[in-house]
């Protein structure tokens, strides 16, 4: 995919592919080629390469739906890290940080429109129908985007506070949508049959928020070096994440302590703070809901895909994917 | 079009919709409708129904292209407000001063993704090529607008100065593309042969970099009560536009004035010096040369729908709107 990807992101004006080339980690920020380039993943595009193949497609035929996907999901970052204020990515700085909020924001909307074009440019009844499933998920993380933004100005307590079922929805729309959509196409892409297409769509929707699950345990225990995120990172920026949500939903001594911690005179937590905001979140059984959950979803995401007569390599992998995503060291 | 525009916006999440509806000028910034609303001029919605109707298009098939291209056209303005720093526009605060730019930027991606869902959940034949035409000038507009951005780190003199070639062909990319989609997207889903469609592009076209130069020489001397722009606006903002650029260029004493005041220590303009700079501008023949492009890119556009057998009612109502676009006081 990375050849299709990289031509893509060509058509962007001088400027703007140039600091792209830098967000995808190809280019160093003086736009030198990087002999070991930290790309991203792409997760993504590997789930609709993997969809395609279960249905006995060629894996070119899922390239265009590949592209398009890897670039909406970078697009969504580049726009999310303006809009979140975070200065690092994959160990390095965010691109806004980098160049600057305008290039930045105009770059999103580049990879944006490339995306659509991308499929759109096909001209096959297959892309047509890939691009309708793209746009309905683009407008669906829309709704999880707007839905986490609003949790950001909720309290941390109270009845206005966010519930685990709230971010379910929200997790199921932001992150969810995005990799059915990932699966959905590389089904239809290799001209898989409606219903084949929803099992897929079905199979992406659960595996997603069992990664955003994921991410969010990740977000507080994960390990720097491997993930390029702070210990504790979503503590330090008061994201209402699922591990803290659940916390301190348990109605435990832990979760009235993590409350005193979190509304203490209206401060952020400081680093300081953080050991042990993260043992008061583990023991009122935060990690374990967010990892039970994750789990819940994987297992749904397998179940989804079971009455398909597909190849067993091609479920071994797809389930090894599954397995992959929801680990906490990925 | 103004039902199914308001109806496109409300598919957005509500959080957006709502601040989206502020924007159109529908709402105040509480929320509550307002009982004058102070939209746009839309434009390029009139551009699309007028060419749907010279070719004989009922008015409600060009109805989609209108509610698409209006929905691109705020999408670039929201965004532009945030990289630019506008704080006003139709005398309202912008959207990111008055909410945020975390909240404007996602408005924006909304606007930009409903565009493309438009048409697309269109189905037909027609929309697929007038979302294909949008696309390519959604591409066009960013090539304009990264130019755009690169003027702004360019001197004002010497052999790095922005010429006035460059800015036509910026003007042409940035506000030519679109407009003439819009022209061509009406053309199209009315049923035009290609070669019809065409010449409504190149009509759109040259009528965009018309209108462009126009709105060069209000963001100077332009009626602030009418425009809601203040008079030397651009050039207390630093924009490098035609007037300025012209001016600049003519080697003239009044142009080597102007430079220095400019040039002056690295500090921006302020008011105390605005009504030299502005006189300058004029005597160096910038404004002379700005109303000069407009005139021949409008006498283009009238001349490109010439050879086309069109009503004589059509006809005159494209060129009365062409009119429009190249008065001062739009």
């Amino acid at each position: 995919m990375e050849p299709a990807l990289r031509a893509a992101v060509k058509r962007l004006p001088a400027a703007l592919s140039r600091i792209s080339a830098y967000h995808f980690g190809w280019h160093n920020a003086a736009g030198t080629a990087l002999t070991d380039p930290s790309s991203g993943k792409a997760v993504r595009p590997a789930l609709a390469y993997l969809a395609a193949e279960a249905l006995g497609g060629p894996p070119r035929c899922a390239t265009p739906g590949a592209v398009a996907i890897e670039l909406v999901h970078n697009f969504a970052l580049v726009h999310d890290d303006i809009m979140d204020g975070d200065i690092m990515r994959r160990n390095r700085p965010t691109l806004w940080k980098q160049f600057g909020t305008g290039p930045a924001l105009l770059a999103g909307d580049g990879l944006h429109i490339l995306a659509i074009d991308t499929l759109l440019s096909q001209h096959t009844d297959r892309a047509r129908t890939a691009v309708s499933l793209l746009t309905r998920a683009m407008i669906a993380t829309l709704h999880g985007q707007a839905k986490d933004l609003g949790f950001t100005q909720r309290p941390w307590s109270g009845p206005a506070a966010v519930t685990p079922d709230e971010y379910r929805q929200a997790a199921a729309a932001k992150t969810g949508a995005l990799i059915a959509c990932s699966t959905a196409v590389g089904a239809v892409l290799a001209g898989g049959h409606p219903r084949h297409v929803a099992r897929f769509a079905a199979f992406g929707r659960h595996l997603g928020i069992a990664f955003q699950c994921t991410d969010d345990v990740i977000g507080l225990w994960g390990e720097p070096g491997r993930t390029g995120k702070p210990v504790g990172g979503d503590l330090l920026a008061a994201r209402k994440t699922l591990p803290i949500i659940a916390a301190l939903a348990s109605d435990t001594p832990a979760a009235r302590g993590l409350l005193d911690l979190l509304s203490r005179g209206g401060e952020p937590l400081t680093a300081n703070d953080l050991p042990e905001a993260l043992h008061l979140v583990d023991v009122a059984g935060g990690r374990a809901a967010a990892e039970a959950e994750a789990q819940r979803h994987m297992t749904a995401a397998i179940h989804a895909l079971a009455p398909l007569r597909i190849s067993s390599q091609a479920r071994e992998e797809l389930n090894a994917m599954a397995l992959y995503l929801t680990r906490r060291d990925r």
